[in-house]
């Protein structure tokens, strides 16, 4: 009896998602999942086609980093998956794509406002970007360094780009439960959520997001942040404690 | 026997039109259909994806915003159409989507200029952009005020956005069977039509529509407004009285 | 026995490419096959959508702009495909699209210029943009105006509006054999060929370099016509007398 | 028994591939596959359409540009393969399309920035642009002078187009081993890789990052390139001697 089925078979379906939702081309993308009680999460091998891709390819790892199951190398982003595993609360999947629109925002060092409601309906703050890695956080460690930069940048948004038109980030520290996305600046979107399947979810709410927000630039280069009370109504009735959005 | 049955089955083709024409990923978009004789609409329930929508998960709502039938809560968005239904006549079809280039002018915070004889083959007026709701609107029946906004703008289209480069709005009320769309400022679209399937048709028409009007402001930011005698004939010979566009 | 049966054959089959090309949505299209011997084409019906549509919908209208087969109404553009053909020599088919990126180009009254290879591959100069039809030509016989006003262009293209970025149209008359497309002003692309299916060809051809050559606009206004000597080369590698492309 | 069977179905595979990518609409792209050891090349027929394409109708060239086997013209662009083959080591693939956003810049005369991760995951320099031919190159042998302009800038960068917003192109030549795309100014883009299919991916990689650069010059026209210790580490981790994405 293989106790990481379960976990091996939610991490697989949810890396599926990535091609079905045109997140990422050839092997540009990964999805990790995420078993708190356990202790592991289990995550795509590396360079591994999704059409070539079988359940029991996916990865098992520990928090140490070891590779508990798997005949495969893990993604090599797989550092980065623990240290948000460690680092952030209530997380049980994370997934990371080069989908091209959240991508161009990455690149051009740019935090994407927040323009509308389909922006609020998810989270209620810009979607931040990192700054690019220096140097030396290169060099000693890159991958586990990327996710260390997007914690810390978490906590002290004002380590972040700026966000396009609206000004300077918020100094207040962002929760990752509530802001379940980022871009690494030059490289990428990374995306959280309660499971693997909720992180893609995730990483095409941010892929949508970032493509209206390029147009609205392109219509209207002198917009503005939504008002805040739209923003809040917004997240506040899919998110609040008295959300009235779906079913019970 | 069920009174509901046919209404509930336009309702449902006309919500799975919606993924067919690539108008909303995952849930992101609802359509009603109105029975005028039985005063009553059926509507999408909340936050059901297109893939597991079944003709019975659809909503009997009444024009009090009453539950008639149904065992699941109907879209969030169920008092924007019914104030719609009770206030704009000759209206049997209602949709509500986050098409990305229709959304992308309601971020923007401006309406659609009338470019070309793609659109006066639907309408003879700029798609007006609503203002933003105000936080007394917003915190005081949001949905409803929604519905409000738009008729309210229909009737006073100087309360609405500003036409980009082409000027302020023109100032006699619109006429909603005429003008079947609208954009709700920092939100998105709705349309509606004699029945369901046409405000669907007429959701996609507007996507197409601002996808081009973006595009030409690329091309060419010193366009002008089709000339008038242009909107006027091409209006009338799909709409006006001596119309000779399609079949008999 | 059906003398008109290989036209509208040839007709219909060319019309399901419309949308199998991505160059219309719903009935935004439609295309006529023309035979010279028997002094009709073929032409879809009015209004009438992709999906329903069969080989015996096809109407047949002869020079004079009469019915001469059919129980539908022919499109509501037959007197403009009416006039193209009296006018333009060596013409089997004709189509015409609403696709987005050549309407854009329409609607924003400029005429394409020629930026590359892919253009001269399939003409020799840039794409025309005819001025809007004024109000007489309007208001008395709107689509044979529209024909008119394409071949009168096309014999004086100063006519036309100017070419984006690079300057007046030549002087010189187009010949509509070696120039097989053009844009209305306001309205949209018409394309020709030696049959229905090159006509419609030719319409995806339009719509692919209306779309470069919007982007090369985003990447560098200050972009330049493509050197003389290689429009001249590609183009009759591929139509010169001593053309090598393709099979003999 | 045919000595050039595998060659053949490489070519065949790997030309397929083009419109499954959607780097080509019609004929609009071409890949032969390289035997160094037969000294011959396979490549597609000219003007053949990829679904009516077979096996057998792929041309073996050999590299005095005879063809040794095939019923059918070779590409009219076989000459600028057969150079590339010659003067490039270690190449067992070539391809050519006209995608879109990769054409865009090749018409705009722009080499294209490195920006990002995706890109410097691929290759760690900018993708040149190259000069458009000059007459005498046109006149004199076009197909093969494409081919020889190409390694001649790869020779010497500083004969090619500026790096969009970011400079003169850099002094030391480029290895084609390494950097295994380019755009012909005017033209279009050439890729190659150790096999065809290779050179494919690499076509789909250039549209990829073609796309993504161009949007970034949307958001942010102040744009620096990614710094070099990121383009270094994440080249390396694919390309590098201790590379460790992927699976040994």
């Amino acid at each position: 009896m293989d106790k990481y089925k379960q976990l091996k078979e939610e991490a697989y379906l949810a890396n599926l998602e990535i091609p079905k939702q045109g997140l990422a081309i050839y092997t540009w993308g990964n999805v990790s999942a995420y078993d708190e009680k356990l202790g592991v999460f289990a995550i795509k091998p590396s360079g591994v086609s999704y059409d070539k891709l079988q359940v029991n390819d996916m990865v098992i790892v520990d928090l140490n980093g070891d590779k508990v199951e798997g005949k495969l190398n893990p993604s090599s982003d797989t550092q980065t998956h623990l240290e948000l595993y460690k680092n952030f609360d209530s997380i049980g999947g994370i997934c990371h794509t080069h989908s091209p629109y959240a991508t161009a925002w990455a690149q051009a060092m740019k935090s994407i406002p927040l323009l509308g409601t389909t922006h609020a309906d998810h989270l209620a703050n810009p979607i931040i970007c990192t700054k690019p890695l220096s140097k030396e956080q290169v060099e000693n460690g890159y991958e586990k360094n990327t996710g260390i930069l997007i914690y810390e940048t978490f906590k002290n948004p004002t380590l972040g780009q700026e966000i396009l038109n609206v000004g300077p980030y918020p100094k207040s520290p962002l929760i990752a439960k509530e802001n379940p996305m980022v871009l690494v600046g030059g490289h990428g979107p990374f995306s959280w959520g309660k499971d693997a399947i909720t992180s893609v979810y995730n990483a095409r709410v941010l892929e949508e997001v970032a493509k209206m927000a390029m147009w609205v630039n392109n219509l209207n280069p002198n917009f503005n942040q939504l008002p805040q009370h739209i923003i809040k109504k917004h997240y506040e009735r899919k998110h609040g404690k008295n959300a009235y959005y779906g079913q019970k």
